[in-house]
């Protein structure tokens, strides 16, 4: 079944008086957003408000980005369907490895024994959390040729054309060749879907590859690279500090404000 | 103690033929982003990433917009502190009620006996999750008025000037008096911050007021806003479509695209 990924309404424009511009309601296209629940063996992991659209590859690939998956082959993906009404059917995806990975343990909800954590903790939680690539692994792609990414997957940014409300992850290799493209709602959605479909072509460990992000780089985008393998990270507005400091620790090349064809590398430095 | 909400790093500016144009390293500053675990009566509810300060009203915000608080008084906010590194003590915050609000169920990483929810369901579970107001009860802001906020909020955003990565959420009244801002990494933080600022303030709910948002408006930034009893919310960018459903059923007047003194209406319609 195709769902729909975005949904015309009419609407009014409004100009600086406050008047309405348009004299009469006008056709406007938003991007469809609804809440997706991610299942492992059975146990909910997560509910993300994603845009329809490749959930198998969004449930895998958060799975494996959190470090769910705890390296064991998915061996299915499905919809839930026991009973539920159509329209809630499409949005639980079920992630199975037969029992395989580890019974995800809830990571909020509960009280914590450890009070909290810094960012430091943080990073270093992740090597153990995720497996991650030694950094000698990771590929180190031409400057020249990230440079000219964001163009080229901006031009197939359908979603994003329709809507403009959508962000998009991207995967491209060290010919500047993007091999695949994701859009949603949610820019970790979209990293996610990236990932997810790498792994169920068997294709990750990325680390021949690089990832074009649109917005910001945070934190959790680097991690997902991180966890996926990705040697370079390019994204088109600013990284935060965290984010910066992660990809120092896993050895990743961070490029922002990736935009004119001009570009800043935040990582190494 | 003041934490700091942004970080200094050197960075390499690099060219369309991949040269580094800078010719050395030159410092660019980043917003910081940092783990923050949010506790009601000491059940942990939700950790998150984001930006430092404003925290108690983050917390508070948090827990009145997920419907967390059941309608019961704060009675105090307070950092953790039992026995962890001094990083850690300022990223773990606890909203007390004395006991008095209900027992915060973990919403992740159990199964779910329902199967899912389409955006519907999400929409009519809001209504009795949190205390929403009838939409007769929210004031109407005249478009004139709302028209003009963008600029001025945009004017005071001291942290998206020096960083170029943060969101705000701004409060504003029937004037175009702008009475708050409160910037974050995170787009829903600065909403909660908002929100958590005005429940401390005792101003909720706040059916007098209009909510700026920068970004897009997504579905949980107009829960936040019906939660809270804005009767206006304004963003400077798309809305998603369950975003306008939910602004249609609260009775919230939503506008989109607020820039260059011109706007969408996409709620009422």
């Amino acid at each position: 079944m195709v769902r729909k990924r975005s949904d015309k309404v009419l609407v009014v424009e409004i100009d600086a008086n406050g008047t309405d511009v348009s004299q009469r309601r006008t056709p406007d296209e938003l991007v469809v957003e609804e809440p997706m629940t991610i299942q492992l063996d059975g146990h909910v992991v997560a509910t993300t408000m994603r845009t329809p659209g490749n959930d198998y590859e969004l449930a895998v690939g958060f799975c494996h980005g959190d470090g769910l998956l705890g390296g064991v082959p998915v061996t299915g993906v499905r919809y839930c369907a026991n009973g539920s009404a159509m329209a809630s059917e499409f949005n639980v995806v079920t992630v199975e490895t037969m029992g395989r990975a580890p019974v995800p343990t809830p990571r909020l909800g509960t009280t914590s024994s450890s009070c909290g954590s810094c960012g430091t903790e943080n990073i270093e939680e992740l090597v153990h959390r995720v497996a991650t690539l030694p950094a000698d692994r990771l590929a180190n792609i031409d400057p020249a040729v990230v440079v000219g990414i964001p163009s080229r997957v901006l031009g197939d940014q359908t979603l994003f054309t329709s809507t403009g409300a959508v962000h998009a992850a991207a995967v491209f290799d060290a010919d500047g060749l993007v091999s695949m493209i994701r859009e949603d709602v949610g820019r970790h959605n979209a990293v996610d879907k990236v990932v997810g479909a790498l792994l169920l072509e068997k294709r990750l460990p990325a680390h021949e590859f690089g990832l074009f992000v649109s917005g910001r780089a945070s934190f959790e985008m680097v991690q997902k690279a991180w966890a996926a393998g990705f040697g370079t990270v390019v994204s088109v507005s600013a990284p935060t500090s965290l984010a910066v400091r992660t990809a120092h620790r896993a050895g990743i090349t961070l490029y922002g404000f990736a935009r004119d064809r001009r570009m800043v590398r935040y990582a190494p430095n």
